[in-house]
């Protein structure tokens, strides 16, 4: 085996001695074999990208929720007004000491062409794994700057909020959850889509980056229920009825930052809240207990004053022996304000991670939510419900952080390029 | 608020006394608001059980992939020959102390019931959020015996091979990830049917035993690639070309226990391994390299002889300056065996957990395969990749266990009757 040409000695050989030895050279002869069969396969792959076994058009009808993209360019980026995809992770990167504005420059540069290959189904430019990027499945990436990496591209160039929330009574929060200077949120309707693209794009950042954290969390897998059903979390609550939806009227007021916003007209403002969900001492409650906690019946997340999931709750209602019908400590009744611009976007995500410690769940929600600005439209909705709200029994927020979210990049453009023209 | 009366003055009182006040006396009323409501809305569920939200028959349609079921009951347990779902956890149990014969059964029994309803789309009995059982996306739970719990059961019942695999050079195994007294095999096309199903499970088998270790895979979504494509794994290598399916003629014998294997018949052995695959230093390996290490063409899995997926690899074929064109060293030769009954059914799964320390992944196979006797079929397998397999280099076993899969349950009894049987 130490030439490559005794195939029948080989059962002794430490793997040290082939590794130094013949392998090393059988490697070197690789470029001499087959290669009419690669191109050829390569031909073959490139003719049903979503087909890696290599089918035909009945194969791409089968793949249809593999082959689905969503456009990477606009005015807005995308993974924001998106439909939600199944599957999402957050990556929290830290810039390194040594990453200036040049760096920053590059850095999103490469990662916005990334991203632009990869969600329409293209290799990377440096991928060397070309057939994992077959499958879009609706790949969205969408780029979040922190405080301190727009400091280091245009010192004063931040919004007033973009800085960590002010702290919460109900916090509970652990640093390696928390913070951090850019955000790549990565979503598709494929978990081996998501971990491809999150792997490619972590190779292209560590050499101006570091990782904080990744978060990964889910959804309803694609086809599993009617489009537009309202999500559920884990401890089985209709989450998100009154989320504003693109196409409302109030939409893009509430989401897109406006045009005194500067570098971040089309933009928008992004906090993340990781809540660990108590889901052992939750199953201790019964379920009027449930209901009355969230002010909605599970079965189908109507109001208690209502039947269906989007009826008006009655904040007036009582019961017959003088109770309000939806009780003032409900989560429902303490989220609503009456001023309309303290809305947000939420597009949340379950998770579910391996329980350590003699427990039998470590379970939670990755609250998202997108907003024009944090301070008037988050922030004093999550002072009413850390006054007051039932479900924090259950729930504890275990990690926080905001970014502020660019517009989209044009054909040939990347992502924060208003950033640096803002400080030019 | 403290008698659940004056709405206008809670903001001034403490989460401690709104719990011990008011808060509970609302709970108390809770059975005396919207009953009718709550009648309603849960009929409507039941009516739609994969459409929390209330749709119709068009809404069906557009949830076929939640819809689908797997039978539970039958002469094999489900989740070995079927279609292998887009996510699966694979939790292992620890008996507790004193968790005695009779405990087995009721655990079984009751874990048996579960499994039961929740594959067919019904909340299991203790459900407390019945709603999320309706989507079962063809949800299985496969039930494992390790040899503990076949020795509290039937002191001298276990198979020969049912122990910890031997010591292999390459392994580096962490008993956080290794052995366990009872599997829990649970996978569906639906993460979120995958996570309740875990959880109902865990809550119905923690007065008996206790989490040893969860471990939590995926494959491509439903619909994401035409049925039938053979996986990719994380290093883009397509992976289980020579899997033996169901339907083949070998399958049943190599899978399936035999009229001599007593209560084992129709059962079957199951092996688990977390490998962990070193994705940055296999990144650096150029792509002629890659495919010399597997065998394989990366493009579409042929072999390096070859040009479909499928063709038989010609082990003795030669370049032209006498290098076997695929290389001794390589995965698919050493996996290879001359013995036909040397073969083992693989059922695998991709691991992408949250980095940590430093790294920019931590990535892997669930490595799953069932064969009828785990020491004639996969050992000899293992040792020989384990002495000469140039992936050892990027790959590292990290995780190890071994279970005996009783056969399946009939109606109205519970998988592992048959090990009660043999020592009655």
């Amino acid at each position: 085996m130490s030439d490559g040409r005794s195939p029948q000695a080989d059962r002794g050989l430490t793997r040290r001695r082939l590794l130094l030895g013949g392998a090393v050279a059988g490697l070197g002869a690789a470029a001499a074999v087959g290669a009419d069969a690669v191109i050829r396969a390569g031909a073959d792959a490139e003719r049903n990208p979503g087909d890696p076994a290599g089918g035909g058009a009945d194969a791409a009808t089968a793949a249809a929720v593999g082959l689905a993209t969503e456009p990477f360019h606009g005015r807005h980026q995308a993974g924001i007004a998106t439909t939600p995809q199944a599957h999402a992770s957050f990556v929290g990167l830290e810039l390194l000491p040594q990453t200036d504005r040049d760096g920053i420059r590059r850095l999103l540069s490469v990662l916005s062409d990334d991203a632009a290959r990869l969600t329409q189904g293209r290799p990377a430019l440096a991928d060397s794994e070309p057939e994992l990027a077959a499958v879009p499945a609706r790949l969205t990436v969408t780029f979040g700057f922190g405080s301190e990496l727009v400091r280091r591209v245009a010192p004063h160039a931040a919004p007033e909020w973009l800085r960590a929330l002010p702290p919460f009574g109900i916090d509970r929060l652990e640093p390696d959850w928390s913070d951090g200077d850019l955000l790549l949120q990565i979503a598709a309707d494929d978990p081996f889509t998501v971990a491809h693209a999150v792997r490619m794009l972590l190779k292209d950042a560590r050499s101006a980056t570091s990782v904080r954290w990744v978060q990964s969390g889910f959804r309803r897998a694609a086809g599993s229920v009617p489009d537009g059903t309202t999500m559920r979390n884990l401890f089985g609550q209709v989450d998100g009825t009154v989320n504003p939806r693109p196409g409302d009227a109030d939409f893009d007021g509430l989401v897109w930052v406006g045009a005194d916003g500067g570098w971040l007209q089309h933009g928008t403002g992004f906090v993340l809240r990781r809540i660990r969900m108590d889901l052992d001492r939750w199953d201790r409650l019964d379920r009027g207990g449930r209901e009355q906690s969230v002010g909605r019946f599970l079965a189908n997340g109507a109001p208690l004053t209502g039947t269906e999931e989007h009826d008006e709750p009655d904040f007036e209602a009582r019961t017959a022996i003088g109770f309000p019908v939806i009780p003032e400590f409900s989560h429902l009744r303490r989220a609503r304000s009456d001023d309309p611009r303290e809305r947000i976007h939420r597009r949340a995500y379950n998770y579910d991670a391996s329980p350590s410690g003699g427990g039998i769940s470590d379970s939670g929600l990755l609250f998202a939510s997108f907003q024009a600005d944090v301070d008037r439209q988050f922030v004093p909705l999550q002072r009413r419900l850390d006054e007051l709200d039932l479900l924090n029994e259950w729930t504890t927020p275990i990690g926080s952080a905001v970014f502020a979210i660019p517009p989209g990049a044009e054909e040939g453009g990347f992502v924060g390029e208003t950033l640096f023209a803002a400080s030019a």
